[in-house]
C-alpha cells in the first residue's frame, strides 16, 4: 500500500473503532448513570470532531516495517488508544492553558461553562478528562500485542503519559530547557511512543527497536522545529503575517535560538514581545525581524534539515520491510516538511 | 491469622511496596526531568502520610476467602494500585470541592500554591493526579492476577473508575438521587470494586463472586449510611455537636430521609441550613433536632442494621474458607459500625 492509500486507510479504520467504541461508552454510562452522559459526549464529540490520527498512522506504519502481513485491523485498537489518550491530556491542558477553542470547535470546559458556572464547568472536564484516561486504558488492553511483550507494551504506553505530563509541568513552569520540554511532550507522544508501541505490536527485533528509536528521535525534534517555524513565521506565502506564537509569547526553539545569538542589549524587541510588556503590531513584527536578522531562523532551518537527514538515513539498512521504509519516508516528510 | 493481625500486616506489607515504588518513581522522574519531581513528591506526600488502607484489607480478606493459601504478599501490588487510584481521584476531587485539607495536611493543590500562584498550582495538581493515574496502573498490571482472568481482572478496575467519575459528576452537580452517588462514589469503589479484584486474584468460582456482590452491595450502602450518621451526629457520646455535614449542608442520607418524612411546611429549620441561608449554632441545632424529631435518624439506623445483617447473612453458605468469613465479618463491622 502506498502512502496515499496508508494514510487515509488507517484514518478510517481508527474513526470507525472510535465511532463504535464511544457507542459502547454511552450505552454503558447510560445504564450506570444517564445524567452523567455528559462526561461522555464532552470527550466523544471532541475525539471525532476532528484530529489527524497522525499517531495512529506512525504505529501502522512501524508494525508495517517489522510484520507487513499483520492486517491493518491488528492496529486499530492500540491507534484508538493513543487517540484517546491524546483527548484525555489536551482537554485537561486546554483547561490549563485556558485555551477555549480546540480542533475548530470549543474545548470542553468551554463547552460545559454553556450549560453550568464556571468552577462547576471546570470540574467536568477535568472529570471527562479522567474518564478519558480509563477509555484509553481499555482500549489499549485490547491490542493484539504477543503475549510475551504484553508488559513491555504497557510500559511503553506509560512511559508516554509519564513523559507528556512531566514536559506539561516544564511548560507550565516555563522552563528555560525548551528543548527537553519539547522532546518530553512532542517527541515522546507523537513519535517515539507510537514508534515503539508499532513495533511491539509487531514483534520487532533488538536491532529493529534500535533503529525506530535512531529514526525517531531525530524526528521528534524536527517535528517540534517545524511546528515552531510555522507558528511563528505562518505560511508566509499566503499571508506574511507573523503567526500565533508570537502572539501569545510563546518560547520557542527560535527565540531561544535568538536570545543565544543576540548581545542581551539587542534583544530588546524580543523581550517586550515575549515578556508581554507590548505585543501591537509593530512590536510583532519588530521581533519577528530579529529572529530573521539574528540567524535563528536560518539556524532552525539548517538544524531542521539536518535532523530530517538524520531520520532518513537512520532507514538505510534498517531491519524494516521496504513497504515500511517507504511509509516511514512519508511520515518524516509529512511531520517535519509542513504547511499546516 | 485473626483479623487483629491481619488488618495491620496488610497495612504494613502496602505501605512498604508504596515506600518502594514512590522511591522508584522519584528516581525515575529525575532522570526524566529533575525540575518537574515536585508533582511526584505531591502525590506521593499525600499517600504515604496515612489512609487506612481500608481497600487493600478488602481485597485482601476475599482472596483469603477463595485462596487461603495464596501468601498475603500476592495482594499486595493490586491493594497498593487501589491507593494511587484513591490519591490521584481524591487530588482531582478535593480541587473540585475547594476541600484544602486532607489526612492531617494540605490538600495537594493547597500545597502546590505554597510555593505557585493560584492557577499555576491548581494545573500542577491535576497534573499529580494525573501521574498517579498511570501509577495506579503500572501497580495494577504488576499484580499476579491468573493468566486467564487478566483481561476481567482490568475490567473491574476500569469499573471502579469509571463508577467513582460518574459519581462524582452526580455529586458535583447536586443531584438528587444522593443513594446512586453513594453506591458509584463508595459502594463500587470501598466496598464492590476491592471485593471483585481480590476475588479474581484469587480465583473465585462464579458462585463464589456472586456471594461476594451479596455481601458488597449491602455493606457498601450501610458504610456510607454510617458515614452519614457519623458525619452528622458526629461522636455525640464525646462532644453532643452536630457534626461537619451539617454544617457544609450536605445533602446527606438522613437529610434525604427527613425531606421525605417532614410535610413542606414543617422542614423550614432543615431548608435553611441546607440552602446555606443560615448556619449559625441555633439553626444547625434546630435542623439536627429536626432530623432527630422526624423519624430520620431512627429510620436509617434501622436500615443500616438491617443492611449489616443482610451483609453477615450472605456470609452464611458462602463458599469461602472459615478464614475469611472472620475476615469479612471483621470488615463488615469495621465498615458500618464506626466511631471514627
Amino acid at each position: 500500500m502506498t502512502p496515499a492509500d496508508f494514510f487515509p486507510r488507517v484514518r478510517e479504520l481508527v474513526d470507525a473503532k472510535l465511532h463504535a467504541y464511544f457507542e459502547q461508552q454511552v450505552a454503558e454510562a447510560t445504564t450506570i448513570s444517564p445524567e452523567s452522559v455528559e462526561l461522555v459526549e464532552g470527550i466523544r464529540d471532541l475525539t471525532l470532531r476532528g484530529g489527524k490520527r497522525f499517531r495512529p498512522v506512525v504505529l501502522a506504519a512501524a508494525t508495517t516495517c517489522v510484520a507487513p502481513e499483520r492486517p491493518l485491523s491488528d492496529t486499530v485498537s492500540a491507534g484508538a488508544a493513543l487517540e484517546l489518550l491524546q483527548s484525555y491530556l489536551l482537554i485537561h491542558d486546554d483547561w490549563m492553558d485556558q485555551d477555549d477553542e480546540r480542533r475548530g470547535g470549543p474545548a470542553v470546559h468551554a463547552a460545559f461553562r454553556a450549560r453550568h458556572e464556571g468552577h462547576l464547568a471546570d470540574s467536568l472536564a477535568i472529570l471527562a478528562g479522567d474518564i478519558g484516561s480509563a477509555y484509553a486504558f481499555e482500549l489499549f488492553v485490547d491490542a493484539p500485542f504477543p503475549a510475551a511483550r504484553h508488559a513491555e507494551a504497557v510500559q511503553a504506553f506509560l512511559r508516554i503519559q509519564k513523559e507528556v505530563i512531566l514536559g506539561q509541568h516544564l511548560d507550565l513552569t516555563a522552563n528555560p530547557d525548551v528543548s527537553r520540554m519539547h522532546d518530553l511532550k512532542t517527541g515522546s507522544y507523537t513519535v517515539r511512543g507510537p514508534l515503539l508501541l508499532g513495533a511491539i505490536l509487531g514483534d520487532a527485533s533488538e536491532e529493529a527497536m534500535a533503529a525506530f528509536l535512531a529514526y525517531g528521535n531525530p524526528l521528534g525534534e524536527a517535528f517540534q522545529l517545524a511546528d515552531d517555524l510555522l507558528g511563528t513565521f505562518g505560511d508566509q506565502g499566503a499571508t506574511g503575517k507573523p503567526g500565533n506564537d508570537l502572539r501569545n509569547g510563546k518560547r520557542t526553539c527560535l527565540v531561544a535560538e535568538a536570545e543565544r545569538l543576540l548581545p542581551p542589549g539587542q534583544r530588546d524587541a524580543l523581550d517586550r514581545v515575549i515578556g508581554g510588556a507590548d505585543r501591537s503590531e509593530p512590536a510583532l513584527e519588530a521581533a519577528s525581524a530579529l529572529l530573521v536578522a539574528s540567524g535563528a531562523k536560518a539556524n532552525v532551518e539548517a538544524r531542521l534539515k539536518a535532523l530530517l537527514a538524520e531520520a532518513h538515513g537512520a532507514l538505510e539498512g534498517a531491519p524494516f520491510s521496504a513497504a515500511g521504509v517507504t511509509l516511514l519516508k512519508a511520515v518524516a516528510d509529512r511531520l517535519a516538511v509542513r504547511s499546516s
